[in-house]
């Protein structure tokens, strides 16, 4: 159960109104790596996670500090689009917003009446979709890592793409939240591993003499690249605690061409 | 450029018939951590790659072999689509098959004739969406070693709901290289670290000095589970390379509630 | 079964080609709100409708009036579109056209060669998925009120972000017949009650005695805002016929935390 | 900004496991009018109201609710999901698990592990685009009295589709609560009305001298059903606060077939 | 312009319900090749088409009788479901019916309160994505041609899959009507070559002395099949009226591996 | 199984940067009707194609061929992206430049780092559901030179789209391919008519005593175009090798109005 303050985490206040940019940060509110997405899938995985105890505490926790991030790319947004251009000559004072006009969103107007959306900035819905919640906290907490790191690159991209001051420490916020749970997660991969909950190859559970030994640990090479077997993932010991050893050879077939069998003639497919 | 053999990498043959279980598959093929988005995905990264050498000829090798995976799994789902009852009676020689019917996906039959297609268990339609090719290396194989993860994970799953011998076998063989996988996108990111190209937090190139520190380093606790805080992300030192520490507080407003201003009369949004 | 004559509904001719505008008009030939999903909407409720007689009658009348719709505003942007740029150069003969090339659809010239489509203004796909049937009236005709609601809403915007009067002409035509729907479904809607069809709550065939009633007449306050209970909808009688009055209060939990069992290690989830 | 306890709003407590209704209850989580849809929705209108006070309130007070609901959800889909049948055999010591096993969502285990998630019934995602914020409150609260009446009105046929004790009493509890909703949102229409805010038609703000009047009182009757006009909608005085009388009349054509001009060669649509 | 009557062009009336079949009519009513898409688009196809007459005039008419089939559809589905078990036990009072009751759509029941709706047999809604009015008929007409074979094919294999009298009867109307309508396209794509409109290679307008010659007759052999350049493809003139030869060869590369130059530093990619 | 090679079939190399085209461009790389389509559409038929020898063959030798498309697409998309504009004003030294800065796709900056992406020109994502493979090669084959035929119109249109040298050379060999592609295609239908394989109407197998012969050989008129049946669709021969003829006369219902039966009243939908 949640309860909200009115209050912000931290200020959203752009210094003025920008339509073009609005529709931009629309990507980090609404897109597959946005705040939606992280606020609803560590909210998920920690309800989901049948684990008792420090995890799932910590995704409640961080998923509910993510609603706030939700709220505060809400409301910049809403600024943002305090003045919108209706119509091509009301952008055409200077050039600079001919150029913002016809990247703005017409969305944002039209549907919204001037307020955010939960889109990309292509217009593209946000998906439950995006939202990945396995069951096993190892995957999820690389995923997690990985949607902050690109949560980060996206936010400092934005951060190159507008001089507004007021913007620019809002964004100066999100880097530094991205920057802490970018850690967080490794470390929790770690403690994971530490707690001998799960291990590489994950899952750890599936007994490894299931596997065909020779397909474990070879780099198979299908591209006539010179360089591609010159890295760590093709020499040197394994990485998932046995004593194999990394190595690489050409891709090759290990099966004749199959011949399929004639389809039922009910679906009337091309008779053999 | 690309050529094609028509042997496969590895063998994809049931030992009879299982409309219910090829649903199932197409999980892996069409879904979103199935062998189409992997299989795209490297060969994204790797033609979008503006480094030369060993990083971009392994993203289109690996890439390369995804395909065959491909292959295999549209193979594998053809054959086990051999037979595929048409009724509810001509299902139900035995209560087996009547559950088998129900799960059976009536789009194999009406829209493919018998034969595999690019969506997920659910129906739902594989999408370019699931394909990420940030730019940025390290995010980027950390999501290849997440997307591995998910696979051997889902494959894995798919082991323990079948009895066939043929399927199993390949399915062994799949997360074999899935295991190998994993090893190599997490190798992978070691190196570009210490080939200096990059570092946690990624960017690395984005000025730590920009970010305000007090919140770089904290758990902001916003949920009310008390184990929360009990795990080396909130204790112990920064993992990003400098002497922080990390620490924990509750989550608290640094800003006060939001006045938007009123909207634009053209829009008429209720008037303030 | 329906028949059509070319000669239309109303005129549909504006003053010039604007490519700008008519991606904007795409949202409401084919966004969410738009004529697409009034006409499909209203005719599938009214095929669905197992209550023969006047509100199924005036359900296919509808539907099939908004057809007509949908074909003048196809019309509308086919003529908007008579002359697109296709490069910038040839769009900057004024800053004018500079921002209106950069808002035209380039899908438009590429896909279409020049006509309208069953997309929105960020061209995504009309979808299905925006068509509600419900089987029960009540509920389909207060969302039919609404969707008029929002059409005449995004069509008074549109109106506002044109200058050309014979797109202006089609606009007020489009405008009053959402004044009359709105009415028409909104008298629908109390004519149902007075039928004794169906009541507040929606559906009123559910038992009352079966909700417990401690949540069925209390605004439960979540946030801080000061002013939340100071409406209608927490004080005074029920809108329910009942003698229940509202209230307000706090909301609070009543349950415990939850704790899930284990689960199936054939699933490979971390284990407890 | 929101702080989250562990303990529920209310009890989600199965008798026992069930799959096959599990899938089911997808529907009130991750469909069109599912949980995540009102919160999420009473969360942006609140956020994007630009009107401060009671609306904008109570806006953010409900929508931080239905979080809670979501919380519920998931809980009771995760409880269901404690044993799902792997296999078809393993459904089939009866008839009755062999039935539910045909419906059961193969992505609760394949995918998710055991759990829930945030898609339909039939496994669609959750769209963004479900969520409705036009700026316009009138509009909106139209809107969400439709969701809770839609919500009710599936909990309500889900209620008749189990005979689990625990399920039925959490499904009482939604169902109160989306009776109590349904009141509140009418109730906030009404007092927008009394506030002087907006009006039928809606945006009352729209000037109604630039309607062509002869569109805006007169049922067009385009299908052959003989009752389409024997109701209050072409019958007695309009509902939008002017004198005029609702009328009605057979649909007419008032514009010529439309005659389009050729398209540009360098199109290559087939050429006039 | 648009009317409609009551009555259908083609009778819809099956012999009992059977809910496991409404789900997989479903497809030719809401799936890619269903009645809403060719209703849709042969409709889209006039209104768009910039040269009067015969063309337009067809295209509208049998866009105007496929609404017809939509109904006919809609109708069958809806009395399929005049009785669908709500759970597992009332499904099971014989095997077939365990069977039926794990293929039957739960959103026919919880969603739709026993209709259709626009979506396909896996519950994907239509998209407006489905519909193709590219402007240049040629292209468009076989196009069309294809849409009916499909339909023709699903229809076919549906036909194959019930035992009602009533369903196969009208399923026998529409199989009839796509073979008329598979001639109608091809003999439309004829008479546009005939009229001199357009030929192969569409489009015809544009230079055929622009093409690399070289590329433009030839079988590119990329895969190690035996027979792929025994048919007609690879041998005998062109088929497009010049006097050219059909050759094969292997692929080959025609230029160097590309080599990227480095990214913007200010978008953080991996650098060079 | 799949080897690549780092040269491309083609060269890819741009005069200059322009990310207003390189948005364009991607609707043929990742549109409905792009290169990834054609790619794995051919290889899904020739892998799912129950038919050994030459049509098998053929269709994976081509869909190899097309993932070279794919490839040379991605590389001119990503040279063309070398430079892109991150703010309004750093476009608009000029007014081109304006408004080509209105154009571009902001996630290419955002989300890709200057990279192509698997998306059309609005941003919506290329979708598995784009992949047509029926089973039956003749409705497969017809639906290739469809895609041919498209994928050619829309090359040759955004070759009047740019002025730069380097990319026109690449389109050149585009459209030759499509060119010699529709004609394969074009030739391979007819040899599968010359084969015995199927025929006029698809599929040939059902029987044509089955259809209502009144139905299949006229052209029925719904709308009040006068040229409707002016063309040899109404008028000679039928196409399908018997000796009917076309005729036309007006559409007519056939069947009385349908009465549906009251719905079930746990649905709790309006009672009759
Ligand atoms: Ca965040
Ligand atoms: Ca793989
Ligand atoms: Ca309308
Ligand atoms: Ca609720
Ligand atoms: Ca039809
Ligand atoms: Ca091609």
């Amino acid at each position: 159960m949640f309860t909200h303050t009115h209050a912000l985490q931290y200020e959203a206040k752009p210094d003025g109104p920008d339509a073009n940019y609005a529709r931009r940060l629309q990507e980090v509110l609404g897109g597959q790596w946005g705040e939606m997405t992280v606020a609803t899938q560590y909210l998920l995985q920690g309800w989901n996670c049948r684990l008792p105890g420090k995890y799932k505490d910590m995704l409640l926790a961080i998923g509910t500090e993510e609603l706030a991030h939700v709220e505060i790319l809400v409301t910049l947004i809403d600024r943002l689009l305090d003045h919108q251009p209706l119509k091509p000559d009301s952008a055409d004072h200077s050039k600079e917003s001919a150029a913002a006009y016809g990247q703005s969103n017409p969305q944002h107007a039209i549907v919204n009446g001037g307020g955010a959306y939960f889109r990309d900035s292509m217009g593209l819905p946000w998906s439950g979709g995006y939202v990945t919640a396995s069951g096993n906290l190892m995957a999820d907490f690389h995923y997690n890592a990985t949607a902050e790191m690109m949560g980060r690159l996206q936010v400092s991209r934005l951060y190159n793409m507008t001089d507004d001051k007021g913007v620019k420490d809002t964004l100066r916020f999100l880097i530094a939240r991205d920057h802490y749970h970018q850690m967080q997660w490794l470390a929790a991969a770690e403690e994971l591993k530490a707690d001998g909950l799960d291990n590489i190859p994950v899952p750890a559970a599936f007994p490894l003499d299931e596997e065909p030994p020779e397909f474990a640990y070879a780099f198979l090479d299908a591209s006539d690249g010179p360089d591609a077997a010159n890295g760590r993932w093709a020499n040197g010991p394994a990485l998932d605690g046995t004593d194999n050893q990394l190595t690489a050879r050409p891709i090759a077939a290990n099966a004749d061409a199959p011949i399929l069998p004639p389809g039922d003639p009910r679906l009337y497919g091309t008779p053999p």
